[in-house]
This record gives C-alpha cells, structure tokens and sequence, in this order.
C-alpha cells in the first residue's frame, strides 16, 4: 500500500514539528496520500497513528470514495476542509498543521470558525516535499506516461503526420490523438508543435501556420497517466537541413547530454544547471538559452525541484526531472530538447526513448 | 472594447468601497479584465482612471502579452502580484484591494512585505460579481462553444458514433474529437458518458462499459472556445424505448420545460428550481433528482449564479445559467436534460440547439 507508505512519511514529519494533524486541502496531496482522484476532497492526518486519518468528500464522490479509499475512515459533508477541522476540535487536537500556501486568507477564517479550541498551525510543503523522491509506483506511472508519448510521436512519423503542407494546429491534434490510443488520459499540457521561425518561441501555441520544406519542427508535449505527467521534447528538420541548423542542433544535443551527465545523487542544482548551460555560453549563444534547464515532474507538470541558477539544495534518488536546454535565433528558428529523467545512483533512468539524433524528415 | 468597458465597471465597484485599487490575482479575472490568456499574470486597477493601470507578466509571455494587452502599461516582472504591491506602495495608494478569496495565506504575506505604507483590504468577489452578467462578446463566445458541442453530437450520431457494441470511452472521445472539428479547443469538462444502469450516476466519468440494445445513454458534455464553457446533456435510448423509459423521460422533459419557463429577469433564484423541482416532486420522484437545478457558465464551466433550492438573489438579464434536472433510479438508469441559456427579458436565449425529444436510435 503505497498511500499508507506515505502517509507514515508525513506522520514522522508532523511529529518533528510538533504537531498534532494536518489538514490536507491541496487535491493533489490528498490524491498521493489517498489515491483518491474526484474534485473535492481534504484529508486529515493524525501525527500518532493512521487508524485517526479522516477523509472527507461530497456526496457525488460516495462510491467512489468508497471504492479507492477504502482504509481510511470516510465522511461525507461539504465544505470538507471545514469538517475536518471540526473532528480535530472534537477530538481535542491542540496543533492542527493547514497547507498555507493552499489555504486562502477567506478559507482560514472559515477553519478558524469551524476548529474551537484548535490552534491553527501554518504548516505549507509539507507533502510537496516528500513528493519530490518519487515511489516505485510513481515511477512506474511516468514510465508509462513517457511511453505513450514516445509511442505516439513515432506513430506519428510512420504514418507521414510531420510533413510540408501539414499546419502546427493538425499536428498538435494528431499528436494528442495518438496519445490517447497509447492509454493516456490526456495531453499533459497544452502541446506545443512550432514550425520555422516559430520555433524560437519558446512557448509558442500551435496556429495556423504550415510547416514548410527546410522547417524545424519543435515538438513539446507529453501525456498524461494515472495522474502522472510526462514531457519530452524533439526539434526535427522536415527536409533537409541547412548547415546553421546542423551546428544549432549540435550545440544543443551537447549541452542536454552535458546536463543529463551532471544528474548525480547530491549534485548541488546550480551545478547541474552550469554543467548543461557552459556548453551554450561557450559557444557564445548564453544570452539565446532564455529558460531554466529543468524541472520536476509527478502530479503536477512543473513541481519541485527548480533546475535552475537560481534553484537551491542537491537531487535526491528517486527525483524525476526534465533537462530541456533551447537555443532561440529570433526570427529564424530555435532547437530545444528535453528528456524525463529519474535521478538514479550511477547514471540516471531515461524515461523518454525517442532517439534525439538529428532527424531529417525528406 | 469590452475590456475597458470591464475596467470601468469595476472602477466604479472599488469608489463605492472606497478603495484605491484593486490587486486582480485571479487569471481568470485578469482575462477578464485584459483578454490576456497567459498563466502567469496580475493586474492592478486604480479606481480613478484606466491611464494608471498596470498589467504584469513574466518574460515569456513579452510578445503575447503585447499583442493581446497593448493598452494598457507592462511591466515583465516575477512574482507578479508582489511587483505590483510594490507599484502601488511607490504611487503612495493607501488603501488596496486583493481577492482575499484567491490570495493564500503565505501569498498575503509576501504582499504584505512588498506594500510598504499600503493598506491591504480583502476584496473577494468584486470581479465574479461583474462576470454574473455577461457582455455581448461573452454571449458570442458562449454561443460558437454551444454550437460546436451541437455540431459534434449532429455529426457522432450521423456518423453511426453511437450505437450498440461501443464502449463509453469510445464515444467520449469521438465525441470530443468532433467538438475539436468544430472550433473547440478542447473539451470544457470531462465529458460523461453513461449507458445503462451508469446512466443512474450523475457525474459517472466513461469506463469501458458497452452500450446495450435499449440502454439509456447520457452524455453531458460541452465545448471551450475562446476560454468560454459550454454545457448540455441529453440522454437518448439505443434501440426502442420501454415504458419505464419514456415515462421518466417525460418527466424530466417536462421538468426542463418548467425550468426554462421559470428564467425570467428579477425571477427569485429558489422560485427558479422550485419550478422544475416541483414537476418531479408531484411524480414522487423528489429523492432522486439529486442535486441543485443548474449553475452559471462563462469563463468557469461552474460560476456564480447557483440554481439550486439554497440559492439566493434573482437573476438579472444577461446572465448565462444551465436548466438541468434529471432523476436517477440506482442500478436502473436515469435521464438528465441540460441546456445552456442566457436569461433575457421576455423569454431566455436558448444557447444549446439541440432537440430535446426522445431520440431512439434504431
């Protein structure tokens, strides 16, 4: 049972700061401790023992909850935030930990209502932290996550979808289809497919435009899996490509192998940024690499850690990351590519498979 | 330009409160307010002129930002509510509005620290009570989102998309990919899809259950154009209708009818579901309608005005709701009928063309 699992982790947290409970209102936390995937829901976890953890729902979600959370004690009421903070005033709770950076300034009042006798603790990052190494099942989850998007860019390929004539908007939806039959969900984020000089956009939306002989076609997406969120992203050449696209691909291959290299347990983060962006600034196109190299990914498309100059602190086993260093020629056409990657002693786990040579679609 | 026509509206909100400016958080409101559709962004409205009103985003979104903001000053900047805190702390305002229904706990906290000498004043809701009402541009948007959702169901029946043998997932996405043929850019919820006894569960998301000879089928579903929701259900038989069927079909058609009937300006909101809750009430049927009669859809799929026996105020012109009664029998079946209508004096403006007659698909 990997939500008991971590909801022990948590317990051992809420006793190191004192606690008595927390009240888990941010869905996605609630999710990882519970399993449970409806839209409204909190949690209550007791720092002593998991046989006081509540959970609470509306009554649209009472067979479901009863179906996926079946090891927890189930209320149903509305608000459940609310609710919960009420049991803990009940049970005489002294500390009740709340997620601060998820609670609104109007949400508190209600909770500081509802729990008599309860003081309210700020208690923010608390699951997001333990969120950030990821569990066998979470990796199997982006395992197939990462799959059905690489599955679903070569049948893509195969099936002549990435050609001359074809507009950014068609691809992006031939892509998300295809992603569907490999057993996503859904796309992960809003696709982004950018032909020609689009592809110096770094989020540039698909449009209208028409992907012409010579192009690059930069392809960021990924899928979504049982919550999970993968994100993988190719720049390829639909034609044959001019010599400044072969150097900028180049420069760009080198520079992400750089940074997946640098992805050690304990490598301190700014490092594992530097080790990927020497490799552009080098070549003198510093100033053109207009982003972070990376990001975590789980339940959320962008969580924890920040690859970045500015982030802090070191990677873990177990962290699932992005290494997505650009270069962006205004006006002409950039090269991006990204990986997912979980962070591994020895060499990390590739999770995205899809070759990264230089493509050339004639 | 609605968007300053917008801005105006709320100038005129934050005199009556006698505040200095509104700090606008909430993206949806900042869309509201500037037509931006980033997913990084603030915006601060001063009470006395649109002149001094500043828009933030950060560097990536530079270009669309001067593209879809173009009259209103810039600043790129991150975090972007505190860059604005602190605008306003340089302009000398006193007292500022935040969405303390919006602003967390720790964000008010880091406003706090940039607003040096501004009063922080909670202000929820001063925008979503704007939004009740809708414009002709948000009328517009409504109606291409309700006609691509008619348009896909037109063509999934026409095309033989439902019919006996297929799953719910099957018709889910067909049904999804042919609101995309019509302009969606996606889905504007997940769609449901129920046939048979699933039919029975209000908010049953598709599984790979096989539509039946003579199962009810619900399919509650609606398209997103231009960031505005459109929602409609119909439930339909496969196959000859029985008895049962037809009857309990009847009554929430007759239920619907009295609830659109009811959608007159300065119509007490309780009166409004009273009038279709009271058709299935005098059938005996009052335990099984489950939930409120409907809501209001705009740039959210679920907004304010909630229709339902708890519900208070009246409705106003413009303001765009859901009429959706339905009665569920467990383990049998249930019918739900959904439109999206724009309250209008005389009769409401019928958003969603599709019929609603007992449709028996032989």
């Amino acid at each position: 049972m990997p939500h008991s699992t971590r909801r022990a982790a948590l317990r051992a947290t809420l006793r190191d700061r004192e606690l008595d409970a927390l009240l888990v209102t941010n869905l996605l936390n609630v999710r990882y401790l519970t399993g449970f995937t409806g839209s409204n829901a909190a949690l209550l976890v007791h720092a002593d023992t998991d046989d006081n953890a509540v959970f609470c729902t509306d009554g649209r979600y009472l067979t479901q909850a009863a179906a996926q959370v079946p090891d927890l004690e189930r209320v149903i009421d509305r608000p459940c935030d609310a609710a919960l903070v009420g049991r803990a005033s009940k049970a005489g709770l002294d500390r009740v930990g709340f997620e601060s950076d998820h609670v609104t300034v109007d949400g508190l009042d209600a909770l500081t209502e509802a729990g008599d006798g309860v003081e309210l603790v700020r208690a923010s990052d608390l699951v997001e932290q333990l969120r950030v190494v990821k569990d066998d099942a979470e990796v199997e989850a982006l395992r197939m996550a990462c799959a059905a998007a690489d599955r679903a860019l070569a049948d893509l390929i195969e099936h002549g979808g990435l050609r001359a004539g074809r507009t950014e908007k068609d691809i992006a939806r031939e892509l998300e289809s295809r992603m569907l039959d490999h057993g996503a969900a859904g796309p992960s984020f809003e696709s982004i497919v950018a032909t020609g000089a689009n592809s110096a956009v770094p989020h540039h939306r698909p449009t209208d435009a028409v992907v012409k002989d010579g192009d690059f076609v930069k392809l960021d997406f990924g899928a979504l899996v049982d919550g999970y969120h993968s994100d993988m992203t190719r720049t390829l050449v639909v034609g044959r490509a001019a010599d400044w696209q072969r150097d900028l691909y180049r420069l760009v291959a080198a520079s992400q192998a750089a940074g997946r290299a640098a992805l050690e347990p304990g490598a301190r983060i700014p490092d594992v940024d530097a080790a990927a962006r020497g490799v552009i600034e080098a070549a003198g196109f510093g100033e053109q690499f207009l982003h972070g190299l990376g990001h975590g990914v789980g339940l959320e498309i962008h969580e924890a850690p920040t690859l970045s100059r500015a982030g802090d602190g070191t990677l873990l086993p177990g962290m699932a990351v992005t290494v997505e260093p650009g270069v962006y020629l205004a006006g002409k056409g950039g090269v991006r590519i990204e990986d997912t990657l979980v962070v591994r002693a020895g060499a990390p786990e590739l999770l995205t498979l899809t070759m990264k040579e230089l493509v050339e679609l004639c």
